[in-house]
Formats: structure tokens, sequence, C-alpha cells
């Protein structure tokens, strides 16, 4: 009955971690789906104490580019965690698409759609919040299911920011640590998050909801304060002013007493390079969190 | 009169390392080149003391690959060592090129081409012992022109061996130390080299003079052997048995007594993923010797 397969291993790290490419039929969103996980060499199949981040790439990203440029396997097998790297959306021929790069395939927004022709298979809160970490818990045992953190890069560093307070707020999924890099901050109020949100939910007003800024309120509201939140942030990411808006959310979470730890960098951008200089501070963050 | 110029400069590490991504006009290839260069942050314009590693990449491959998959950087920052990193053949409209990927632009194989239509820009071997040497000291002037070492994946590792043995044997460059990546060894005796070449030199006996495996019995006869030479290989690299031809390097290398440390790696393919598995303790390698 499980659709589950590893499409490739490859051993990663000198210690013994391993790369796995895998892909399995998703019911949430309607078609196979891809994903890669890092094993560091201390996992065991026998014992599931093994931590995992969570891991949401940006738009136009698949599961392969954390993968190959962040370089991040031998700090995290240092650290003795399991990174999980999912696709940004639903893909395939059957599935909805746009020619822009910021709509369809690519750009799913960790949301699930309600509007046609994206809610068929745009479904990609329940695809990371649930389905994913099962097919994680059923597949690699020695992963601990209770210990899991979540991060991202832009439109996953929303995903990730959003899920983790949203899982918080319903108190369905518990994410022990949240951090991003360069995340989109404040959608509603981004030409990114506005269009997304107007083609997938009908409306901007609707993704409220889905804005990691004014999720922050409800957050305090509840008391369900993470106690801090890793953020970087370069100083030259043409996307910065724009799109990201990091001013709205350290603003408001200044306001509703949310520590955020937000560290910008002069001289480094939106790419790849930026979360290679910075991912291992995040592995630290996590697993400290994690243990 | 110099056409050198600076295309990009990207923060890369925390520390203040940055890549420069650098464009000029090559009179060894008749072209213009791109490479790029690390800069560790302890790199000081009025103090020519940082050495470099010069990393030449292989078939397909251009100055972007390691930059983007070997997640080098933070490693070489703290060892102070500077990262050369050049294309892998001339390329343009007006340069010759072949369908096949293991010829013509991307597949320089760091020689100089004596046959039409290749020899007018495919004179790789002059670009990397001399010209790129020069345009490097030139504009970057806090590196120290005497400490240079060489490494190199599969056809930039043949590249590396070559043209540190040559260069040894003819005196005219000093590269202190050298290491490769899942090398060519013994390109006379498998499938790229003889076509490379056939096509570049007009037959595989001239090629002799161009191989790891052969030029290693000169090192020897002349006593210009290194201390130690260090090879990375992964076992599940498909193109170890047919093309690389590690074994004939290292039966070469005992006969002769030149000390190589070879480490083969289970598991591990012939992807960016065993470079940055490995990468680390080339360039702990390197820096020991460069110091």
């Amino acid at each position: 009955m499980s659709s589950f397969k590893i499409l490739s291993s490859t051993r990663v790290t000198r210690q013994g971690g391993v790369l796995h490419r895998c892909q399995h039929q998703s019911n949430s969103t309607a078609c196979d789906m891809m994903f890669a996980i890092f094993l560091p060499h201390s996992y065991h199949e026998s014992s599931p104490t093994t931590p995992a981040l969570y891991y949401l790439s940006g738009l136009t990203c698949n599961d392969q580019n954390f993968s190959q440029k962040a370089g991040a396997f031998l700090h995290a097998d240092a650290a003795g965690l399991a990174l999980v790297l999912p696709d940004t959306s639903p893909r395939g021929e059957a599935v909805a698409n746009d020619d822009a790069y910021d709509l369809g395939q690519g750009a799913g927004f960790y949301i699930n759609a309600t509007q046609e022709p994206w809610k068929a298979h745009f479904q990609m809160e329940s695809y990371i919040q649930k389905e994913l970490p099962a097919v994680i818990n059923e597949n690699f045992p020695g992963i601990n299911p209770a210990l899991k953190s979540i991060s991202g890069h832009s439109m996953g560093g929303h995903g990730a920011l959003t899920l983790a307070f949203k899982s918080k707020i319903s108190g369905e999924t518990d994410w022990k640590s949240v951090s991003a890099f360069a995340p989109i901050c404040h959608p509603t109020a981004c030409p990114w998050g506005k269009k997304a949100f107007e083609n997938y939910f009908g409306s901007v007003e609707i993704g409220l909801a889905h804005d990691a800024t004014e999720l922050l309120k409800q957050l305090a509201e509840k008391s369900l304060l993470y106690d801090d939140i890793l953020i970087d942030q370069g100083l030259d990411d043409e996307f910065l002013k724009e799109q990201l808006c990091l001013d709205d959310f350290e603003s408001t979470a200044a306001s509703v007493g949310q520590t955020v730890t937000i560290r910008r960098h002069e001289g480094m951008d939106h790419s790849y390079y930026f979360i290679a200089a910075c991912v291992a501070d995040h592995i630290d963050f996590h697993a400290k969190k994690l243990k």
C-alpha cells in the first residue's frame, strides 16, 4: 500500500552520513512528491533517538538546492541531526502551473489553496505539517517523532515561521524550535505574498491567517511564544526592502515580547552563499533545542 | 591596457571572506576568460602574505561549480587560504566546440592543443601555468606569488597532477603541493583521455607527455618527487574503473617511490557531494605545505 521508495542513497560525509532522495504518492497534494533526507552517521534504525530539522526551500527551488549548495551535512553529522528537505510545491503535468516563477509549481507558499485551479494539488500546509512527518516516521524509524524543528529560506522562511506558529496556536504539531534565512516576514504587505494569497485564497485578507507578522500577535495572546527565534538576513539582499519586510516582523516581535535573534550581515545576498555562511549556526541553534 | 574586471563580489563567510567573480581577456586562449577567487578575511592588499590554492574543475564545469557546491569557504577562511577557481576551457561563439560533453568547450583538459580546429584557443596549460597566476598576482596584491598549490576534480585532477609534475620537471613554476579528487590518473589508457589527446594533439602517443602516471616516472628520474600527494576517491564512482585508473597511478607511484595518501571511500560517488565531504582535508593538507 505504501508508495514510498528511496531513489538514491549517497554517502555525503566521511563519518558515514547518508543522503537519501525519496519519492512517495502524497494524499495531501494528490501527486508524487520528492523529498530528500540526510541521516547522520549516528542514526540507527533500531533506536528512535535522532532529532530532525525540516528545511523549507524558497521560490523556484526543489528538494535538491539545499543538498547541493548549503554545505550543511558535515555540521549536521557532527550535531547528530537529520535534515528533511521537501520540495516547494506539487509537480507534474496534471498539476496547475503558471509561467511566472512566483506562482504555481515551485511556489507552493506552504499553504492549502482554496481556489481553482490550485486547490486540487496545492495543499502544502497539510503536506508539511502532517503527511510528510508521518512518512518520515514510518520509513525512518531511527527518527524521534517528538524531536523536530523547522527552518527555511525566503518563501521557505515564511513557511517555517507560519507553520511553527500555526501549529502552536492549533496545538496540533509541535515544532520544538524555528529559524529562518531571509524569510518573507509579512506576506500580506509584499508583492510576492499578495500575489500568492490572491491566487491561492482569492484575497490578500484571507492571507492574514498565514502571515508570520500577524500570527505573532496570536502567539503572544495565547502565551505561546518561543523562547528564541533565529533569523539571518543579508544586507545586500535585493529582496530585503520590498519583499521580505524584516523590520515589520522585528517591531511586532518587540511589541508582543517575542525574543528574536536577528543577525544582519553586510555584503551578503539572497543566495545559497549566504545560507552556507550561516547554516552551521542554525544547526547548532536547533540541535540545542532538540537535546 | 589591462582588461581585468571584477563582475561581482559576494561575502561568503561571516568572518568577512569574499568571493569575486572576474573576467579578463586572455592572451593564451585568445578569448575572454572567467574565473572566481575566494579571499579569506585575513587577506590584506597591503601585505602579500596570503597563500593560494588553485582548484581545477572537471568536464562540463565552469568557474562556478566549486563555489556553489563544495562548501569550502568556511574551511578556507579558517585556514587563511585563497582559492582560485578557473574555468575549464576557452569559451565563446568564436571558439571551436563539439556536441559531446567531453570535447571542446567545458573540456579543455589543461593542455595546449596543436591541432585544428582547437589550437587557436585551447591553450589551457599556458593559461593555468603562467597567465592566470600573473593576473592573480597583479590584481590581488595580498596574494603571495610564491605560495601556491594546486588541486582538482576528475579532468581537473588530471590537470592538477600533470601541471604540478610538468612544472617541477621544467623548473618553471613551483606548485608547493598537489592533491586531487577522483582524478583521471592515466589518460592515455582511458576513453576520455584518448579522445582528448587524439583530437587536441593528433595522437594518443603525444599524450604520454601529459599523463600523470607517465610523468611520475620522469619526476622520479629527476629526483623531484613531492613529499606527499593526497588523493580521495569514492568507491561508488561510476567512472572509477574505466576512466580514472587510480590503480595504475598507485602502482607506478609505489614503484618509483612517490608517497601518495590515497583514501578510498565506500558509498561515495563522483559528484560534488564527495568533494564537499573531503574538501576540508585538502585545504588543511595544502595550508600546512604553504605555511
